[in-house]
């Protein structure tokens, strides 16, 4: 096990941690606000302790194989949720650790889960470096060091499978460096048509930057007390589909830019998830339509919602949780869904729904013909047998994670209900969940332990749980 | 596809069940009931129709396969649930169709759960043939009609193996007819020392016979308002004791029947099961022992419950919606869990859920040692791939199966927590859930067609889905 390069790459990240709390300082610093030496103070510990870290920890060898890549995905992730937290500790605006790691992990993760009960008295700066989180999580801190570091080996391919989602993690490009660079552009030029759009409807500049933050990472922390409740339809409307957007596959992007436009259309990934969004909408909007006035509020209340809940953002213009229980049950099995693999989404990932529905069609046609030898196939390609199991184990250790953290959650006084849409709300990285949860509460009565286990549950649901769970197995740390 | 022998076993069958209906027969004319009649009719039915499917379908070849067996348990199981609801419709004491099916299928997959407002208003013979179906469906009547029959080819260890529950369903002897016979021994035996010692606590002959059927199918059928709470300590801890005993895989029996005793008492998933329920109790009498007057009591009613909920009974001594909230959140895990395989429980089964954790064991395993090659081994046994693979997609099959059930039951106007504990429930054939599908309540405001819905899930979660779901396949009809 090469520990250097683990603790050098670390030291990377920490120095570009450092260099991203620039921009909220700049934000403090513009508005006047207290809460600038607290970034001070936070970047200052985050470039020492990676200047520290990468220098006297120069690794002979770059090498690295799937452990290595497991290992910093892990202890990366872990690092700088405690140190993104510091912001908020210092400057005393969430006195609680727990709380601010909680609210920390949830930006990195891009949950959008708070613990806040009073968002509109937070100040700018924070309010700023907590959406942003969202966006430096959405697309991957590690994948975003890969696109800067000047010589990435091609075995860095195992640090982007530990980051980005999904059961098949691919590259675009020949060389590791340039496909983290092509993903970062898209990324970046999409929510800067965001922020466009949003301002284009009359937004502030700050708040349109940071609710494109928080679509853009698929994150969902809300600015205003009654979430995007108060902004007009337009400005809703513009959320919902970048909503969408954000959820689909970036490599249908990349196909677009080099264009293949006519590959991007013809993902099945991409046909599956919006014939999912049609239907949940119909139904919802079926069943909701006595509770509005119009059908052009009842069409944007369903668009929103399910978009939001599907690509695991999180923002809400209404109450859910006053919707008749079809709409919430529609939502609900949404909540697990995700969007599309190799998007800022989390939840379990179309295409890892459409490869268990195949693995079930499969043994079912094995039962009735038991000779037939069936391939699965996935985008016309067929799947190999070893990411087949991968698929149907992780399906496996996923739920197990849920109920898991559904058990600890119900020391709590809450209903089931509260705890178990917690719970699978973490996981997935949405948000809001029902009843306690809902998209009108927040997460604050839960105690520092079980705001603790949600963390762990959001981590252990964005690093889709191996890289997070095996680095708390002790033989991984043996030497070879 | 030998259809003829389909029928052919299917009219055997329907014989079988004109026999079985003589014994609530004979109770009602005991009792000088209206619904002797209703008997009557409902035997002459199942014979006419067995003996014409029997006699005109005679097949040419006894030989059958998965597939045909398969065919046979979906096709024996929704006809004997249709038939065995006539005698609640003919008499008018349950005369909605819908009602008496749910009622009906809720008994022969032992789940328990029930539509009935007022239990105690029902007569004698209709109560004893509602705890009756509890009986027949626990061991499997396929079972029961192997052990009779004369000439039963060991194919139909493909019989067995579609109503026998668990991943993997072997012979105890070499012929199948004396397996089939060896297990309904064992069953009558036990059943008949558990009627004796509740006769010992002085309950009558009818309540501890139909307690005895409740308890050996892991059914549940309550035959009094308040479920068992009314009875003394001494018949709550012999229903609770012997619950864990219908839990118990029956080859264990065997074993200790042929002087094996050591082979029985070697079993992981026996002591994993135990395990798992002291581990349970002791969290549970924690948690509850300020709601009760002493321990002895905080004892029973936590051994009792979790007993109860693990081998999917569903018997209550108490109503556990009133339990705290982590009480509540254990009992829900369980509700999943279910007892061994081979024995009368539903559920996952435990050694199935080992199965799961030892599968993701190993995945991670490997991710940590790429190159090791680890089997996975069960009562000291490696399991072959194939069987580990349907484990991790009967897994996921199984969830989708309760995650849909409960989408179609969001239609309802229940909350989120009454309609996932009665999806979870009626698919774990336990019976009871939580909030509106507690102990003290029934199934009864469901609308007919979510009673059928949930009438599938049961027969879904009995059957072990497959059977149920490829007959609904139109390619599974085809000549070959």
């Amino acid at each position: 096990m090469n520990r250097r390069m683990i603790f050098y790459t670390l030291g990377k990240l920490l120095i570009a941690l450092s260099a991203l709390l620039v921009l909220p300082l700049a934000v403090s610093i513009y508005y006047k606000e207290s809460c600038t030496l607290a970034f001070l103070i936070t970047a200052a510990i985050s470039l020492v302790m990676g200047l520290l870290l990468s220098k006297l920890l120069k690794p002979a060898s770059h090498v690295i194989y799937a452990r290595e890549g497991f290992a910093i995905v892990a202890l990366v992730w872990l690092s700088m949720s405690a140190i993104g937290a510091l912001p908020f500790v210092i400057s005393g605006e969430i006195p609680s650790f727990a709380d601010a790691f909680f609210e920390t992990v949830s930006g990195f993760t891009t949950t959008g889960a708070s613990i806040l009960r009073d968002v509109e008295s937070m100040s700018h700066g924070l309010l700023f470096w907590r959406s942003f989180t969202h966006w430096i999580g959405g697309m991957g801190v590690l994948v975003f060091v890969m696109a800067l570091l000047p010589n990435v080996s091609d075995r860095s391919i195992h640090i982007l499978r530990a980051e980005v989602p999904g059961p098949i993690v691919g590259k675009l490009v020949p060389r590791i460096k340039d496909t983290a660079k092509i993903l970062y552009i898209i990324y970046i030029v999409l929510t800067v048509i965001q922020v466009i759009f949003l301002l284009a409807g009359g937004m502030s500049l700050f708040d349109s930057l940071l609710h494109a933050f928080g679509t853009a990472g698929t994150g969902g922390f809300s600015i205003k007390a009654d979430g995007l409740a108060g902004y007009s339809p337009y400005l809703q409307w513009v959320i919902a589909i970048f909503m969408l957007i954000f959820g689909v596959n970036f490599n249908l992007y990349y196909f677009i830019l080099i264009r293949k436009a006519k590959m991007a259309f013809q993902s099945r990934e991409l046909w599956c998830y919006l014939g999912i969004v049609v239907v949940a909408v119909t139904a919802i909007c079926i069943n909701i339509y006595p509770m509005y006035e119009n059908f052009a509020e009842v069409l944007r209340q369903a668009v929103f919602q399910v978009s939001s809940i599907i690509t695991t953002t999180g923002y809400a213009t209404t109450d859910f949780n006053l919707w008749p229980a079809f709409s919430k049950g529609v939502l609900f099995v949404l909540l697990f869904v995700g969007a599309c693999a190799g998007s800022t989404a989390g939840g379990l990932k179309i295409s890892r729904v459409m490869l268990v529905f195949k693995i079930i069609g499969r043994e079912i046609r094995r039962l009735i013909h038991p000779r037939s030898v069936a391939k699965v196939k996935l985008e016309g390609k067929s799947v190999d047998e070893a990411t087949l199991d991968g698929v149907t184990t992780y399906f496996a250790v996923y739920m197990i994670g849920i109920i898991a953290t559904f058990l600890v959650l119900s020391a709590e006084p809450f209903g089931i209900e509260t705890n178990f849409s917690a719970a699978v709300s973490c996981f997935n990285n949405v948000g809001p969940g029902f009843a306690g949860v809902g998209p009108m509460s927040s997460y604050a009565d839960y105690s520092a332990f079980s705001k603790i286990v949600m963390s762990l549950a959001m981590l252990l649901g964005r690093l889709e749980i191996y890289p997070l769970l095996i680095v708390f197995i002790p033989s991984f740390w043996k030497k070879d």
